[in-house]
């Protein structure tokens, strides 16, 4: 569900403790996911600035296009809110950098530690910020709010949930598809049809939009796509007409996000009967999988997890199949932080949400990949996606 | 359709004489748009980054994860590709500001004007280049990738024909969803289940994914949304079980992308008869819409269409809801450069891609907009988008 006032203030005070333990006055925020999780509010396209100054104590202020102060106030949780430039009767100052400045000079941080997203924020962004605010410092603070999305709240797993049922209807339109030999554009369309489905009939009261980029884009967050034997690893492509033969393994990846959150479940499908190295191969990464989960618990790091993955892969004799990492943080992001890699050392909590997907990627036959997406919990984890994970076969 | 090489490189050189007249001696490309423009490749999920280096002189470079190895050397037009990271047995250099400072020092450039993206290019990627190539010198050179795009070449035109085909698709089932009172997210979904058909049964050889941020995205090209009466003012906002009353007005938007390429169909339904003053805004917008495409032709410029939509609006007596621009760019992006508003001095010029879209936001009742993609040519214009764009009842 979308976060009410006293979930969203606790979101501020988390990223405010980060920031006064880095000693940052106040952060100015423009990424999208960011900005949504501090106000519950999304102006769907980006290509008008949406930025949030978070002052290290006190309330933050939304900074947005005149286009948007109508429909902004109608739901932000951020309540003060600054138009810049005009739409119709609605007219601020020109520029948005100038509301900015004057928002942090009313707060008398003008010359103070400025927080920014230094992995995000463009840089002809800063250098705007600079020529405005002469006498501030910038740092990068995106950890400080990064990390208090770690952590998911109960408005979070509750939109998460519901995410992966849509997901999951979407993999029983899949599994169906592939039964009946379609083509990789088909099984992806069957999929998304059915999740417009579900989301129009169960979940009419959700958000179903994805987050863009600078340029804006386009938000349909329900998605599918497959691919078929060879043509597995080109990991994530365009799916097209071609269609399974069998003796082939086809793949399908599903990911959904509804109030902003992202689930992902993936599933590789057996087209009729296997020959002996992919049905080999198959059963080992279940096993692999199987001897991996039981390190996904609090006080067990990312790298744990890794390295209980590379010594299964090597039990099975598929050490030179590694992948770089096995599952990834999930959240307003789909590919957010922690990764399951070699060199992350963040300690898994619970309220943590994150994908499981060891993966093979063998040349003489394309390659086999199931994911979930799981929550970690006091003392493990629940998966989040319910489609069966065993060797199916169709 | 895709670009071919003969394509691409008529990009590069287009890119390149740009680069050349700002005195730039190589442009390092991350924006997503930007990189599928030069290479024809789209790795999907860009949580890796993903560059190309085009010298002023000569074949560019595309340096990506290894993850990314085996499907861009199957379909990336640029052929030299430069992997970092490792993934399975496919094993760069870690990190890949190190690729990027080595095909530099190859080209002799390591201490030349160097340019980059400034309204994108996150501020710790600049610095990791700068930390990296001590002796060169930064400079912006967007505006020498975006000015290429604003001419359409013949493979975009025939993607931007098929997105358009596909949206006029989805407004179909929009007109016949409305008709029967259904809801904003029965709409919404109806246009994209429809979409979803048109793209599978009739265009599968064709590339339904859109470009998402650096964080990741979902990316299902085929979008739409559907705000009725007192919520259309909310102008992009997720669509909720709200059912029209007859004498409100719907508004519903699409926006698809195939290969890449956007376009925009946007209506407004009067659900039932109209009280008189929403039937005069109406066939008012209309008249406005009328009198203002004339001036899509070339030799005029954006601000010359603005004024005369200014001088409509007044004339019709709606001057004081004139909005920020009555059209946008569209291309790889689905707002991108050049904007039909009072500041832009772009001349147009055949083969420009545009949406024309006056619109009125009227407190009292909501809003009116319709939105069409259209071509530049050489005597004036033409729409891409077909469906009717009169006062449409049902």
């Amino acid at each position: 569900m979308l976060p009410d006032t006293t979930t969203v203030k606790a979101r501020w005070a988390r990223v405010q403790e980060n920031l006064r333990a880095a000693d940052v006055d106040a952060m100015i925020v423009l990424k999208p996911q960011n900005t949504f999780y501090l106000s519950g509010y999304t102006p769907v396209i980006y290509s008008h600035p949406a930025l949030v100054v978070l002052p290290a104590e006190g309330e933050p202020v939304f900074v947005l296009h005149a286009l948007r102060a109508h429909s902004s106030r109608r739901v932000s949780l951020i309540t003060d809110i600054r138009p810049y430039g005009r739409w119709a009767k609605e007219i601020g100052p020109d520029h948005w950098w100038q509301v900015l400045a004057d928002v942090l000079a009313e707060r008398g941080l003008a010359g103070g530690r400025i927080g920014i997203e230094g992995e995000f924020l463009p840089h002809n962004h800063l250098t705007r910020f600079a020529e405005t605010l002469p006498e501030a410092t910038f740092v990068d603070a995106g950890q400080a709010l990064m990390r208090a999305r770690y952590v998911k709240d109960a408005a979070e797993l509750e939109s998460l949930r519901v995410a992966a049922a849509v997901a999951d209807a979407g993999m029983d339109a899949v599994l169906a598809a592939v039964a009946e030999r379609r083509s990789e554009v088909e099984v992806s369309a069957a999929a998304m049809r059915a999740m417009q489905d579900t989301w129009a009939t169960r979940y009419p009261d959700r958000i179903a939009i994805d987050f863009g980029n600078l340029e804006g884009g386009v938000f349909n967050s329900l998605w599918a796509y497959s691919l078929v034997g060879d043509r597995v690893p080109m990991n994530s492509a365009p799916p097209t007409d071609r269609r399974p033969v069998d003796g082939e393994i086809q793949w399908t990846v599903i990911w959904t996000a509804i109030d902003g959150m992202h689930t992902e479940n993936e599933r590789s499908v057996a087209v009729g009967r296997l020959n002996a190295e992919r049905q080999a191969a198959f059963e080992s990464l279940l096993a692999i999988t199987e001897e991996v989960t039981p390190h996904l618990r609090p006080g067990l790091s990312c790298a744990d997890v890794y390295e209980a993955a590379r010594a299964a892969y090597r039990r099975h004799g598929y050490g030179d199949y590694l992948p770089g990492r096995v599952g990834h943080g999930l959240g307003l992001g789909p590919h957010e932080q922690p990764s399951l890699g070699p060199t992350d050392d963040l300690v898994l909590a619970p309220g943590m949400v994150l994908t499981i997907e060891p993966n093979l990627r063998i040349p003489s036959f394309g390659g086999l990949q199931h994911s979930d997406s799981v929550v970690i919990t006091e003392t493990g984890f629940e998966y989040l996606t319910t489609t069966r994970r065993d060797l199916i076969q169709v």
